[in-house]
């Protein structure tokens, strides 16, 4: 006996996804065997329409279904400072803990050349002209050694432009994954962020 | 900031899944956020093609794509036996033991009343006209409390239609579920199985 072979697409599509398993997947297509023919639509059709409708923000990187995403069209945001974060969730993490009113910009992910993750993958050529002189720009990336790396290689790149660099505070777990901070550690992370540039002298004269 | 409302009906769609968090839906979305449309429109497809090619075997409830299943249409098959399951994983995994050459039955479920379900939530009805006088039935439910009380009633249920009823034997690890036993022991588990019913005496004269 044999599965079916729409069985078996279904199958093989559902154990490409992250942290699904073959079996985990054979489960998960019985599980939806089961459910009414609506429900299968609708999931369906809301993994069509979110691809159809979401974008990366020219401006950001951060997801978004409007020309430019909420953050960056909101005048009422303070321009004044960027906070660079790995993901978009890292985004919405940031958000919820209520402690942050500047701008963001994500990388889309971490430097890591062992996996081939250069500069070139990330978004960090765009974020160059975001930046002018005496620009706060806080590095949100997690407190892993990628994070770290992709921190310091950020601050040595902006500070020449005359960036007031800041690392994003170790309130968190050194080690954990920024995304799975509870609100208030993640607050207190951003409100406690350490300056890591000198103020450029002022120029003589 | 808020979520866009197609990436909000994705999360909600994923994290309705068995086994999916919100968390661990927001990480899908972004994933798949990241993934190539041809690969979105390919799960989508899968979804909706399983959907619409598979229905339960009208004969044994097992999936199938075809009008009758490829077992109960197969003639080689040992028409003689019944192997009462669970669910379609499990016939999958004892045809992978090798041991088995009879028909199936799948329930789709265990008699549970803690969660609802009775008799009449499962495919027994229609196991009963497929037993007949002398007919052997293997009961293949798991061995947890649910699984047990399940092969109890049925074995009460049967006996009296002159069934020769047999449950699968305990080489499965107590409290187990039947998919993740390996192929070996369930193998053995299928040919070590012990019968339950007493042969019926001879019709006097």
């Amino acid at each position: 006996m044999k599965y079916p072979p729409s069985l078996v697409a279904l199958i093989r599509e559902l154990s490409r996804l992250p942290g699904i398993g073959p079996k985990s997947a054979q489960r998960l297509a019985f599980y939806l065997f089961e459910q009414p023919r609506e429900d299968i639509e609708r999931l369906a059709g809301s993994l069509l329409s979110a691809k159809r409708d979401l974008h990366s923000c020219p401006v950001c990187f951060n997801i978004t279904d409007a020309e430019v995403c909420d953050v960056c069209s909101d005048p009422a945001r303070d321009q004044a400072i960027i906070c660079v974060v790995e993901e978009p969730g890292d985004v919405i993490a940031i958000e919820r803990s209520g402690e942050y009113r500047g701008l963001y910009h994500v990388l889309h992910g971490v430097l890591s050349p062992m996996n081939g993750v250069g500069p070139e993958q990330l978004h960090i050529r765009p974020l160059l002209p975001r930046v002018t002189d005496g620009q706060e720009v806080i590095l949100a990336t997690g407190t892993t050694v990628e994070g770290d790396a992709t921190a310091l290689y950020l601050q040595r790149l902006l500070e020449p432009l005359g960036a007031l660099v800041s690392r994003i505070a170790y309130g968190l777990p050194v080690g954990g994954a920024l995304e799975y901070a509870d609100e208030v550690t993640l607050g207190r992370a951003m409100t406690g962020r350490q300056q890591v540039s000198k103020p450029r002298p002022p120029p003589p004269g």
